[in-house]
């Protein structure tokens, strides 16, 4: 196994430093006490403890999936508690906390280098902290100070460990249905407490032997007056259901089962059992809950949480297929097989050094760092919508983040199992077996499209909801930044803007299209759309690249960056990817419904 | 788990009967034994015996991994002795022999439906039996009548299995550089006898519990007058070396680890030494091995089998997506989750009926019934390579064939892969779990696109030597049986002939383009091209089967073919896969090397 994430930590530092120019927003005053060698410094040391912690273990935690014990506690890998607390006190569970909340007050950007390689380095070990984070983060958005000093703060501090309870067995993509419902029961320092009865489906750490306190995030029903729940998301509250009441009572929330997933193996998934009288609160039955906010707020909460955890999603793909690719390509320089077209009998050469061989490599690096870069220019959206001094600009990044959600968490979650698969066939039939990693890499990923929010649901969203009822105003924001680029790179990569150009030239005709469209046939067309929109924005992302090394080697001639290579994998991109556009777009364009 | 291969032998029977036309075939005298009627009821009773044997224990055998017990023999999953026994006890072990050879004299359309069902049914089962076949038909086809006798009948009566032994862990792809060796001991009545020293790797079946008597196929090397071997495939010789001699003594062959593989794992996959010396014969170490042939035609006797096997590996690719389609569809249908665009708020619908759902089980069957249909039309070739009374078409179908051979391979196995995935995504969360099967299918067909030489190799032979080294008289050919499909459907089917005809000018202009292009930039495009021409082909069979669809209901107006849907999801094919061509071809038409 190729040592991870120590591989090509200047791809990374290009394009948070150079390319997103992180040093401008070091310069804003609430990121003072960072600086760029700090923060050089903080990510290198970090890789280290990851590397030994996280990524070595990596097989480990696909071998010793989590089971119930015969009491039906959940026990993890043997592994997992010592590395969590070794990352942990690398700081890495806080990297998303100002100083104030306890946290190390990092941009954004940074928070999400830092995400992103622990989730490639582990992203079933590192699903615990993201999720413990989120669950945090939420409590403290919207929580009342009691809230957020019983439940967040210890969070933060690292003796609790939450979750997010959304699915339920009969409503995943259509939260609208879930049928969980929660009864008021009295007023509580807490908050209003009301009991919880229902369950829910897909709970990512909802139990393990890891940490006592668990935390669950559950959404609920608060019923109506006549005692219904309404299939509505507006009747939809958030609760706190904390597995231990505070005065060490165990709460009536159960597991009733375990999934078995074919990779991400490392987190358990549970099947929830909440109120079903497991364990009688007061001698009775309930799981003892308190509601954050106000009633019928819960969707909206979860949802304002929501672009984070996408990017994330996206970032955690991104870094999978990196690492996957870095496997490939660290195997077939070392790989002696066959020998050059023309090249003399004896001289076997490195697979690397075949035609065939360099554009699998070259797809696998352009759709992983073009799934990364798109993540990382997400969060410096994330960035700017929150600390861009000037609020013209904060609103532009809302507004173009809102619309480039759904393509940050699908291009890298559906390209990069393309990318791994590359890799795998790079590695041919080693690259089948679990002796390498990066099998478990595919399988893991497979997870990504599905997870947050599918393929086809980020489709709707993109095209229905930021497309159809919020109109082309964000989508032309974002076609001005392309413009920019495409007239700074006209000169030195005429033929890339030409690709690029006549590209979004069919995008534009298919967003103008499909904004018109009648509802359902938009809805046959939606995640084709998605599909080609998120290869033309990363299309721009490496032309952007691109520029920026050229601008990057001209103010710092003396320095060495011929190992970024944006230009020839840019360019790869441009002439292996770039025109799948063409097909995704086809029967759009032609106003034909495949699905008849 | 959806029954299988229960479902939809409808489609089967109008791709076997209706399409390629079958009925013509049984009037060959050879097949005088077997009527339509007869075939019907043979599939019909040996799709039970798989469903029941091959198919319930699906999962059984990916759990129960073979591995070596402490005497170092290798165990298999408990469920296989009586499975093989009872699936070869219903002839499926044989389909490919005639009957003077002992098997069922059938056609070869039929064999590969048998063998298909077989491998979807339970891929990691089935292939003892291909591989067992497999040797004894080239034992049969090179052997003497001694060798035959004595390794090839028993193969065929079920007491021997068989193996094919090339690949050694220094040389995959490249066979020329093997390193086997086998050196002369004395004349014998099997043949000339040898004693073999190496090592062989990806070995499938290559041990196992099932049988004692294994025989191996083992390509190696003679060594020239100076005792050396040459890196060169004309050195290459096949050897036939049992497992146990025939007197019962235990043959100089070891297994000295098994690879563990992602998926396929029913099949136990060796690291072999022959000769090491772990079992002495006659006091020496060395495996006793008998000539097949002459020296040196190692190569050309494996090649010749080359085309059966790369057609099996398609339709095992093809029949497994297929099997994943019909689970998908099947949940789809019982599923109820969200509500149609525009319906009642309280009309919650199956997935099926969102569009995006509907994309999906298109693509899947679009994808794998397409492979599944060029893999029988692949079959229906070599049938009348050998079997057509007319020696123009006997020569056609050889030409045409050896063209298509590396599509048929990579289309099913490639496209499988994709439309396995969109299984998984239909049953998302579900999907992702190990108690779908689908999530085992999508890991045992990611080893097809590598064995049997992997889509890169496919890629080079079909552009370095099926077009550039042999000329486009073959894809001439092609074309004309594709511009008769085209006027045929003109008339009815106007917009899918225009797609069509545009889509084969772009890779008439592609293929004449490589045809002249200097090497090392040819072999940068042969994968794409491979691909590109794959979707022609499949696009074109698509049209095919829609024409024979609306002459089968001309013909017979009494009989329901509303199932099968030829014209819906060839359509969908031609919207959603055809323009993909464009995006593959774009580098090579554009004169670019990506790979610079």
């Amino acid at each position: 196994m190729t040592p991870w994430p120590h591989a090509d930590l200047t791809v990374l530092d290009f394009l948070t430093f150079d390319w997103l120019c992180l040093n401008e927003v070091l310069e804003r005053p609430i990121y003072k006490d960072h600086d760029e060698q700090g923060i050089r410094l903080m990510i290198d040391q970090v890789s280290q403890i990851l590397a030994q912690e996280f990524s070595a273990n990596t097989r480990v935690g696909d071998l010793n999936e989590p089971y119930q014990n015969a009491q039906g506690e959940v026990i993890t890998a043997p592994f997992l508690k010592q590395a969590i607390n070794s990352v942990r006190e690398a700081g890495l569970f806080v990297t998303g906390f100002s100083a104030d909340e306890g946290g190390l007050g990092l941009p954004m950007t940074v928070h999400m280098t830092l995400q992103g390689l622990m989730m490639g380095a582990n992203i079933g070990a590192a699903a615990f902290g993201m999720l413990t984070m989120g669950n945090a983060k939420l409590i403290q958005t919207f929580g009342t100070s009691a809230q957020i000093k019983a439940f967040a703060e210890p969070a933060i501090k690292g003796d609790f460990m939450g979750t997010m309870c959304l699915s339920e067995p009969q409503a995943g993509s259509s939260l609208a249905d879930i049928t969980t419902k929660a009864v008021f029961e009295c007023d509580h320092e807490l908050g209003a407490q009301y009991r919880l009865f229902g369950s829910k489906m897909w709970i990512s750490a909802g139990d393990h032997d890891l940490c006592r306190h668990i935390t669950h995030l559950v959404l609920a029903k608060i019923p109506n007056h006549e005692g219904r729940v309404e299939a509505s998301t507006k009747s939809i509250s958030l609760f706190i259901v904390p597995k231990i009441i505070g005065d060490g009572t165990r709460n009536d929330v159960s597991v009733s089962g375990l999934n078995h997933k074919m990779g991400y193996r490392t987190t358990p998934n549970c099947y929830m059992n909440f109120g079903a009288g497991d364990h009688l609160v007061d001698d009775r039955a309930g799981a003892v809950g308190y509601l954050i906010g106000q009633p019928g707020q819960g969707l909206m909460q979860m949802f304002l949480m929501m672009n984070e955890a996408r990017i994330s999603v996206g970032l955690g793909a991104a870094m999978l297929s990196w690492r996957g690719f870095h496997e490939a390509k660290a195997y077939a320089a070392t790989r002696l097989q066959g020998r050059l077209i023309g090249g003399a009998a004896n001289e076997l050469v490195s697979i690397d050094q075949h035609s065939d061989v360099k554009r699998q490599l070259l797809i696998g690096q352009a759709l992983s760092e073009g799934g990364l870069a798109l993540c990382l220019f997400g969060a410096s959206l994330l960035e700017d919508e929150f600390t861009h001094p000037d609020p013209v600009k904060k609103e532009e990044a809302k507004a173009l983040l809102a619309l480039l959600i759904p393509l940050i968490k699908t291009f890298p979650s559906e390209m990069g199992q393309e990318a791994l698969s590359q890799a795998i066939q790079t590695c041919a039939g080693a690259g089948y077996t679990r002796d390498m990693i990066i099998e478990q890499l595919y399988r893991d990923n497979r997870l990504n499209p599905i997870h947050e929010g599918t393929t086809g649901i980020q489709g709707l969203d993109l095209v229905m909801r930021k497309i159809k009822k919020e109109g082309l105003t964000s989508y032309e924001m974002l076609r001005k930044r392309i413009e920019a680029t495409l007239s700074e790179a006209s000169s030195e990569f005429p033929d890339e803007v030409l690709w690029l150009r006549r590209a979004w030239e069919r995008l534009d005709e298919a967003a103008h299209q499909i904004s018109q469209t009648e509802p359902t046939l938009a809805a046959a067309h939606a995640t084709a759309f998605l599909m080609a929109m998120g290869h033309g924005v990363v299309g721009w992302i490496w032309l952007w690249q691109m520029v920026s090394e050229t601008k990057l080697a001209r103010a710092k001639p003396h320095i060495n960056i011929s190992g970024l290579q944006r230009q020839r994998v840019g360019r790869a991109f441009l002439i292996l990817e770039l025109p799948r556009i063409e097909s995704w777009l086809f029967g759009l364009l032609e106003g034909l419904d495949p699905t008849l």
